[in-house]
């Protein structure tokens, strides 16, 4: 990374409304670290994010089966960052989910969250964490016995804040209704999928939750696992993750290659390429700069399983001044599926 | 145990309304470990339950004067069970049952709740229980003392939830009227006795519970301390637990031996043979099945004396499927003891 | 103390509507122990008042600028008594009565009674007591600042109950009006001065306390510094604590003696002398019997400066059947001084 | 400081209507230790103001970017003193002033609050502070997020009452109107500047706050920044703290010398000479002694770069009496800027 000081300069966001702030590029652990990738391509990629102003790394006890976590705990201990300079984050829900019992050691019951949380701070050698989330909805608990959970947590100094993933918005309204009706902390923030080939939930349905309840987005995918950078555009090429799958979510997402809405991806991300060609960029670029363009999103956590990829994902912020009303109004026509906000009359 | 193999597949119902998974199947420490039972012989049938997919061991500060919670603390640490595939549950109330100072070393005074919990911790080498009840309804100690008290327990991490043993549906209700005045936790589950000759309290008088409070119950005596396997049909066994009694609780129910209720259960017991038989079972494993196949029992707790009892307990799962409605109805027309649930209008 | 077993059977009584036991007489620390009064002494008062059944023990962190707080903490370690058998008390106000720095080191602010506390569960030697005081009302703090800390050291499991010392009656329903305003436990008991010479405050005063919040009452001088054994009704002894007087306190009582009140006082206590007689005891006896004849009075705490101070105590219990109305009456009418409690319509 | 006899007793006051007491002068560690002033100046200074019965010392976190606090932990511990005997408060909000990274280091995000408290009392090498502030409003952090996080490091014993320095009157009421709402602990104290020179918030813009919640008042700057000592009214001084700016406050606040503003305060400090000269005192103490005989005002936090400073800060108390009503009416009127306070009915 000897050429950091040519990367544009790290912008912070508050997470939602509250008092937390998080580079609004951050880096994820997302299947690659303590799986795919190497341990020291793991590190190299941490280091270059923090030099180039990255201050949030986002985890769950889900990646690599725990795997995630132990390689993103050993990297802060090696590099002897301050703990109060970064935003560290895991996620409870799929504790087992490559485990041999699934009885308990998943989902959001307080025995789950207490212990899967207690585990994975083991694993991140860490007393706490700054956000912790719910990974998905748990229909099998009751909200009020998670919004307890979550709140204990809050109050053993186990963590900061607390929110979820993938959570719709009817139930992220349930969360802040028992968390108001118990005078208890409701979720800050909620991290679902989100870029320009998915826009509903991001756009559509948790429209009035930014004003309602201050609900701050960390969200994944921003180049929806690669196809916005193009590189599926001639097919799958050799290198690709789903190429070489070897872990059980990388197979299952290999096999949707080629099905009706990859086509449609496909498609769509050509349409892009002539308004990138425009900008002077490539439509990975474009992409995640469209992304951190809309305020709600706080962060757009991105993967890198190379170490230039951590560079060319901050080079984005170059472009969101040149993102003006009449290019994102183009980049709507021109893939014809931006959603209607909800409003508080309809 | 080198026939687990054969051995249906263990079934999970969540603990009431609550996110907490149990084997509908449980092993209880009741008389048995630490008393009538060798130390030995009660870790091989713990180990026997654990092989069958039991995750549910329930224990009492009551149970042989703490030495069941001693015994069954060992067998955790011997066997190396991860704590997050296990639910341990353990009981209040009567801590002194055998001892020699009655004055507050029972009941469920703030005192006794939280000093015999710590001290029940410590004979189970344990930081913290699943489950934690009340094991009587304690009249001389507000409920809202006790409310709190299991409040202060679950905030200080000693057990994830708590519940109730052999309260009446009054005070779960009050349990619960409290909790919800003071926004704590209230009771999720509670501990009866239910049998095919107890029928009562679990399918009349609860019966507004479980949808009220999400109430789950881990009943006791599935098979009526025995009767229900027939083997007093003919009169008292020279082996039996009541002929070799030697603690004052068994030596209690050996008075009862005969008595008119004990004529009763036994006539009852032999009109049930004939079903069995049509099932191609024996009576022990119908009223094991029957008692499970109530979908408001999220566990049975079963005794275990000999390593064999527990794969015959497990057994009863083949005959979930064939306690057909007609044959329900069969068994209620024999006995005649079917409750009529409350409603909500009278 | 070899002739315990002639002594009646202690009686243990709830402590107020709680779920604590108490035996309905008690020894305190009250200048005594620290004090005049050697430690070995005070050692072989504590040991007979053990063999004795009394469980309670009562100090304050004022008695003996903190000295009687470090014996009592050594006769318990001494003895090996288990925590769970006994019943310890004490109480915050005066830290500093004797020491150098009266500002923050007394009173009920969050500051002193946190910190005064921990002080005195140092000097016992305890990680927690049973019961703590706040031992007068304080004026320059508001009530809620109080209510809020001794909840902030029931949370923090310093103690399991909390009650209040010569406070008035609009100061324990202020305290009871706070905690329920703001969820929080309210004061379980009082320690008020209760004799046949000293009636109003538990007879009229605080006669609606009892059914509205269920206090208790753990009464200190029902012989009222001694009046009472009838021992000052010739004139002061030589051996007397105020003849004696060698402390703050003492020498400010002994500028009593002779004093209006205490003229007043001698005579009642000689009226009292032929009922004494009548029931074949000393006025002593009969004045401890009468006191604990009283349902809301949960224990009386008495002093010891003599081993055999200790028997004398306990056998007023022989005494307690032999007060009938007729008896209770006549004492009444011979005294004058019955109050007329409160009653609920005016 | 041989003539400490000579110094008027001190004074202690309530903190607003909490139970805490703080002497009313006090010392603060402003710029001065761990900046300008040497350690063993700041040493002697502390001593000097615990010897005169000063029993506050405050603090922060941004002063001298962390110095002053390790400076005044040295202190306490190098003198022994008894942590019950005095009163240390901090600061937070400025952890980074003058550190490296801004993002999240400072303001009043959960956050930084509970790192940036751990963080100070590892500087202070104590367990808990008395008062802790926060420092400024941060209008990007909800209030609620700010009070939450203050009642946590209450409940976690990290201080005893928490406040705010430099915040206006809506937002003190909006954090009460949270507290309030959610039962937790409001702000006991405020943090202003106040001195004859100013005197609109704490005269005028706060009136309404000491009745509704009990605000008391820890001011700084009694004398304004030594303008009303007189010292500036011939032009700066060599030896001014302004003239040897080392660091950025001292050096932006060079920079007002001669400004509209200060010429209007050397104007006002030159005719409070004839009455500082009709009490036989100095403009200095003159001014000292005004702000102290507001009865709002708990504590004046003074400064001192000299030990001699302390003694003639607190000689200001012999002349609180001399401030007769005739004479405040006298500097009211020569100075023009006395506010007229809100009334509950405009």
């Amino acid at each position: 990374m000897g050429s950091t000081e040519k990367l544009p300069k790290m912008q912070y966001r508050f997470l939602g409304r509250s008092g937390l702030q998080v580079s609004v590029i951050s880096l994820g652990g997302w299947v690659t670290y303590g799986g795919q990738v190497g341990d020291q391509l793991a590190f190299d990629c941490m280091k270059a994010a923090y030099e180039a102003g990255i201050n949030f790394f986002d985890c769950a006890e889900g990646y690599a089966a725990g795997k995630s976590e132990i390689v993103m705990g050993q990297a802060i201990k090696k590099f002897n960052w301050k703990r109060n300079d970064i935003v560290i984050s895991t996620k409870i829900y799929w504790g087992s989910a490559y485990g041999d019992n699934p009885v308990n050691n998943g989902g959001l019951s307080r025995k789950h969250l207490i212990e899967g949380t207690n585990a994975a701070l083991d694993r991140l050698q860490l007393d706490y964490v700054d956000l912790l989330y719910c990974h998905r909805p748990d229909r099998n608990t009751p909200i009020e016995e998670t919004v307890r959970a979550m709140n204990y947590l809050i109050n053993t100094g186990k963590t900061f804040y607390w929110g979820t993933s993938e959570w719709n918005s009817e139930e992220i309204a349930m969360a802040w209704a028992v968390a108001q009706r118990l005078n208890l902390i409701g979720p800050v923030m909620e991290q679902p999928q989100y870029n320009l080939l998915c826009r509903e939930k991001v756009e559509k349905e948790f429209s009035l939750l930014y004003e309602n309840y201050g609900l701050g987005l960390t969200i994944f995918s921003p180049l929806k696992t690669g196809i916005l950078t193009g590189k599926y555009n001639d097919g799958m090429p050799d290198d690709s993750r789903y190429a070489t799958a070897k872990d059980a979510y990388s197979t299952s997402k290999a096999k949707s290659f080629g099905d009706e809405q990859w086509q449609k991806d496909i498609e769509s991300t050509k349409k892009l390429k002539p308004i990138a060609d425009k900008l002077g960029t490539d439509t990975a670029t474009l992409a995640m700069a469209w992304v951190i363009k809309n305020p709600n999103v706080s962060s757009a956590i991105t993967g890198a399983s190379k170490v230039e990829q951590v560079a060319k994902s901050v080079k984005a912020l170059d472009y969101l001044e040149k993102l003006t009303p009449e290019l994102m109004k183009e980049i709507d026509d021109t893939l014809g599926n931006k959603p209607t906000p909800l409003t508080r009359r309809f």
